[in-house]
Formats: C-alpha cells, sequence, structure tokens
C-alpha cells in the first residue's frame, strides 16, 4: 500500500541538511556545520545529583502525570528570571512550559496559521522554524536580512503584498544562521509595523543569553502594549539541549489555545527535566554559569572571526556577530555557495550552504554559516587555513 | 488587541474535563475521575540510579542534541522487545520513539489527514486524541462500540456514507473509556474493511501490557500485510507517565515523513528519560515489573467490578474488563449520566461523564468511567456504595 500523505506535509523536506550531516560524519572532518552547544558547557554532576534526589525523594509528582502548563515552580521561576531582567511578563500576559524552543513556534502555527496564511521571516531564516511553518501550509516570505536587522522598507512593501499576512517571524539577537541583531531602532520600526498591519510577532530568543561583547538589547515582548509578540526561549544553549526544555510568554487568552494545542501533541514536557532546569536555575549559580558559558564561547567566537579576516579572500564578506553560536560568510553576489561548500568538505572541512535557510531553496544562495561552538581553537585555525584558501581559489 | 485563531483549532476544546477537574480537587474527594496510573508502581529507586549514572558517567551523550527517531539503544531494545512479544516489526516497518503516546496521534494525523478527511473512531473513545484529529481540522465519525469491538456492520455503513474516509482509529485492548478489547475475530474483521476500502488503521495500544485475564490477542499490526497499520505504544503505564516516553511503528516510507513532522514540532524526545527506559527494561527485571502491576491493578479492577455488581441498581449495566485502568457503566438508554455524575460528585465521589468521550458533545450520553488504578480498596469500597444509592435513586 501506498499511503497519500497530507497536503500540509508536502511542502516539506529536511534532505539538503540530512545529506550534508552524513558527509560531515567522517572522523577526520573539521565540523562548522553543527548547531550544537559545547558539551563543556552541560553541569552534569549538578544534574546528576538533583535527578537523583528528586526522583529519589520525591518519585511520585516528579513521575505522574502533570500540567499541561508546565511544572509549576519552574514557570514560577522563569516568571521572576523574566520580570526582573526584561520587565515581562506583564499583566495579561501567561508564562508556559514547552518541549523545546521548535515547540514554542509550532504551538504558535496551529494556534495562528491558516494554510495559504503568509509569514513574514528573516531571509536568511532558521530551517526547523520554516518547515514547522510548511508543515501547517503557510506560506513562507523573505524580507531582506542587514546587520541589524530586517529591511524595514522591505518588510512593509512585502506586508503590502500579502494580504493574508499574520505573522512575523524574528530571531532578534545573534540569528541563526547570519549571526546579526535586530537594532533597537528597528525593533520599535518593526513592532509599529506589526501593529499598523495589525500582525502577531513571533519572537524566537533561543540565543538571547549568549551575549559576549556590547548591551543587551530589550525584547520585542518587553515593548508589547497589545498582546501580540509571542516570546520563545529555550535552555538549550544555557543549560543542554536534550532535556528538551523551553518556555513561552503570550497573552493570555491566546495562551489558552496554546495549551490545549499542546495537549494534543505531548500532554505535557518531561517532569524530570524541568525540575533539573529549575532547581539548578534556583540553588546552584545560575548567573556564574551563564558567564562561564559566554566566556568560553567569547574566545571561540573571536578567534573564529579573527582567522576569518586574516585568511578569507576580501571577496568574502561577513559581519562580526556579538555572540550566539554562529557567523555567516557571503561568496560575491550571484555565486552559489553549495558547490563550495562541497568543495569545502572534500577538503574536509563543512559548513551549511545558505540554501538550507531561504525560503524557495530553488535559488542558489551565497551564503554558508560557521559554528564556532563545536570546534576547537585548534579545529577553528585549521578549517579556517583550509577554507581561506579554498575562497582565493573560488573568488580569482 | 484580540488574536484570531485557526480554523483548525476552533473546533477543539477541553472544557468539560477541566471543569470536572476543578470540581474534584477537594481533599476529602473520592475520584474515579482520573486515568493515572497508581504512583505505587513506578521504579523510583532503580530510576533514581540510572539517571544519576547516566549524567555522572555519560553526560555528553545524554544532553546533546539527539536524533529525531530517537535514542537507539532504546529503539533496538523495543524492537527486539516487540519482535519476541508480537512479531513486529516486520522488514519494511520503522520504529522511532516519541514524546508519550499521544505524539503518535499527532504525528499520524499532520502526516496522513487533510482538513475534511473522515476518521473513524470507536464511539466513544479517548478525548486526548480526539481533540488531536480535531485540531487538523479532520471530521470524526463515530462507530457503534460492543464489548468485543466496533460493531462491523456499521462501521463498514460509516466508511461507505464517508467518502473522505481515511483513518481508522481504534484502543484495541482495554479501551479507554469503556474497558472493551477489540476480539481476534473483530480485528481479522476490521482489518480486511481496511484493505477494501484502502483506509489506514491507528492502532493506540497504551494499555495492552495491563492485562489481569485471558489470553493475550495479536495487535492488528502483527496481522498488516500491507503497512496500513501504524502501531502506538507507551511507557506511561509500564514506566511513568511524566518521563513522556512512548514510540511508534510503521511502514518506513510513511515514517520518514513522521519524522520529518516530528522534527517540526520537538526535534526529538528528551534523552535522559529515553535512557531511563532502556536501561530498566535492558538491566532490570522488566517482565517481573510486568507482573507486579498487573497483580497490583488486578485486585483493584475486581473489587471495582464485584462492588459495582453488588451495589449498583439492576439498571445499570457494564461489561467486566479484563484489563486496563477503566471500566465504563452506562445509565439506561436515553438518560443523561452528566447531572448524575454532577451529583455524585456533590456526594463527593468523581466520575468522567461520557461526554467528554464522544464525537458531538453537544449530544447527550448515558455512559460514565471509572476508574480504579488511582483509588485504595477502601475508596473503591466507600466510592461505589455511595454511587450505589445514587443508582437505585436515579433508577427509581
Amino acid at each position: 500500500m501506498a499511503f497519500i500523505q497530507s497536503n500540509r506535509m508536502s511542502g516539506v523536506s529536511g534532505s539538503i541538511i540530512r545529506e550534508l550531516f552524513k558527509m560531515t560524519a567522517a572522523p577526520d572532518m573539521i565540523s562548522f556545520a553543527g548547531g550544537n552547544p559545547s558539551p563543556d558547557t552541560f553541569p552534569t554532576a549538578e544534574m546528576a545529583a538533583i535527578a537523583n534526589d528528586a526522583l529519589l525523594h520525591r518519585g511520585a509528582s516528579m513521575l505522574q502525570y502533570g500540567f499541561t502548563e508546565g511544572f509549576s515552580p519552574l514557570r514560577d521561576a522563569l516568571k521572576s528570571y523574566l520580570k526582573g531582567k526584561h520587565g515581562f511578563p506583564k499583566e495579561g500576559d501567561e508564562l508556559i512550559t514547552v518541549s523545546g524552543g521548535q515547540q514554542a513556534a509550532d504551538l504558535t502555527s496551529k494556534v495562528l496559521l491558516n494554510e495559504g496564511d503568509a509569514v513574514l521571516c528573516e531571509e536568511l531564516s532558521f530551517v526547523g522554524v520554516l518547515n514547522t511553518f510548511r508543515s501547517y501550509g503557510a506560506k513562507l516570505v523573505g524580507v531582506k536580512m542587514e546587520p541589524d536587522g530586517m529591511n524595514v522598507a522591505d518588510l512593509e512593501q512585502k506586508i503590502q503584498a500579502n494580504p493574508k499576512a499574520k505573522l512575523i517571524y524574528i530571531i532578534p539577537n545573534f540569528q541563526n544562521p547570519t549571526g546579526f541583531t535586530t537594532s533597537l531602532e528597528k525593533r520599535k520600526q518593526i513592532y509599529a509595523l506589526a501593529q499598523r498591519y495589525d500582525l502577531m510577532i513571533l519572537e524566537d530568543d533561543p540565543y538571547g543569553e549568549l551575549r559576549y561583547e556590547g548591551e543587551f538589547l530589550p525584547p520585542f515582548k518587553s515593548m508589547d502594549t497589545d498582546g501580540r509578540v509571542i516570546f520563545g526561549g529555550s535552555f538549550s544553549k544555557t543549560m543542554a539541549p536534550a532535556l528538551r526544555v523551553g518556555f513561552l510568554v503570550a497573552e493570555s487568552s491566546l495562551m489558552k489555545r496554546m495549551v490545549v494545542a499542546k495537549q494534543t501533541e505531548d500532554v505535557h514536557t518531561a517532569t524530570l527535566t524541568q525540575e533539573i532546569c529549575y532547581r539548578y536555575m534556583t540553588e546552584h549559580d545560575f548567573e556564574g554559569h551563564l558567564k562561564d558559558i559566554r566566556k568560553l564561547y567569547a574566545v571561540k567566537c573571536k578567534r573564529m572571526l579573527d582567522d576569518m579576516e586574516q585568511r578569507f579572500s576580501p571577496a568574502i564578506t561577513f559581519n562580526r556577530p556579538q555572540g550566539g553560536l554562529f557567523v555567516t560568510a557571503f561568496l560575491p553576489e550571484g555565486m552559489d555557495a553549495w558547490p563550495f561548500v562541497q568543495e569545502g568538505i572534500a577538503r574536509k572541512v563543512a559548513c551549511v550552504p545558505g540554501v538550507a535557510f531561504v525560503m524557495d531553496p530553488s535559488v542558489p544562495s551565497n551564503a554558508f554559516r560557521m559554528n564556532f561552538s563545536m570546534p576547537s581553537l585548534e579545529q577553528i585555525d585549521q578549517g579556517t587555513e583550509i577554507l581561506g584558501k579554498l575562497t582565493y581559489e573560488w573568488c580569482k
């Protein structure tokens, strides 16, 4: 029997990245292709002690069905943490925990998007969430990206051209893949546009804590007076990804529908992993832990950028991210980065081609994404050396 | 700003059960309303030791991003367990782990169902999964339920009446809420109908291990020659629900699409909770543990049924389930069980009214569901005593 898949799934494929990961699995490959945090940042001993204690002494509450809204102590800890740092959740907002930041995008899509609705996305943007939008039959509309965020004129023009525009999707800090951060000025302008055209904003902020230079900027959610911003956060980069714990802040009547949607998907997020986040946040030096992570990545980030400046052909352009896990470099306009990346892999250095992050993968992209959190400093030196030579060959 | 929710979510509400749980939270309430396994069945000490050891000694692999398909050792252990017990996965099938049994229904819906497609369901059926189907805009078609499973003539008639019929949804063992088990004869007939009309079957089996009497019956999946059966299983009742670990077996080309769908929802299931299931299954006496659970519940089940036989008015009908967590009783035809359940709650005994489990909640149901896994034997005695009196008052 050949099954017939739903229309909504027919536009979703993950093949390029999958093919790529197969190619990069060779043991002598230097990989800048991943998006993983460094395992050196995982507080494993503390987590082991928390898990052991919680299961031994409060097993029933760790293991019985929990609330869809999340584990209450963690929700309370997150509310007070975000309130202190950013001034929200405000009156009329609610916070729930979710099964990783990805689920924040999924619940947003399920509750808000009809098939054919348009989502305005940074072009390039994170393929995982683009696929979530695709899986609900949404139309992706790419907005031109600049080092300080979306081109606002292009955003407005695209909104006007798409009467079914419903949602703006933004990764405001150290965006994946570009590493770009939306400036305060643009945050205000984009929020004003959302108001003018009555759009929702999904603010996806997995990297916000990972700032190595410059000033923290206020989230869209902190300037939200209308309940139109949905804020998604994650422990994947501040604790560990395989715990699969994230959180979501939204206006409470919208949140009620998201909770019903979550119930239909996975009932609730695992309690033990929420307990680990909760107790690490409240019983250990969470701020000190974040500082340590920033210190580790700051060194790798600087090394990657300095190496690129020294070794890459001047024909290659890139911006210096102030945080996050990634930098994206661009071949000269009109070139396709996919054969460049393939040649890099042949020489044992892997990156991700920009085509993985575009709205329409049939159009070539001149971008390639490089990750600096996973490789060692030595690997960064070796890999950029090899890629640097390749850029000179490619841009003769 | 008032947000406009998607069409697909407009038909989904969980309000009756939510209202009910608020009412049943009183400390002196005897609750037969839950669906929880008994915390006495959770192997907390073993889980604590596993979690501690895994995080201490293999922290990086427990905590880094994992495969969407699941944690390989657990997948292998499940494959060999199911193969030994049921003869599948067969050649051409694949098994993945999911974030609880609920996600098996969600991925099935996302990949197979277009808005307007019809799903044939046992009427009554589990509201959580009915809401999953609703959340993808599917049309629910109820099929008359008998103590040995769906009425097969009614199933065929409903298939013929619904040209967009795509999926049959069945909980084959100790069904929620009825406690009914589909007989071997009917399994064969229903599978033959699925072949004749080219339908898929979602076989949702969270209770299959909880048989207290009689013989284990072969799953639909074990007789599936066409790849049309999707089998969903869960550790919620055999290990613990808040681990949120389930599994899914399906034909491999379909499974590839489900894996892409899962990636858009939660990337992968938490690794630590999968490790706990894996090592408990393989390093501890899992079979002995299942026997202990069956022994505990068998006593509660028998007590509930014996009490009901002695104390309920003969006007009340019910079947003796041979396993699971639930028995559903029926008021005389035409009566509405909702005011009956409300009066029970006023007298401090809670059940769930059948209206929570129907396709169309605007039509009254004469059923009420009683859970026997959570209450103590004393509570079962006291609660059935009170409800028994009520049945005589109600059916004068």
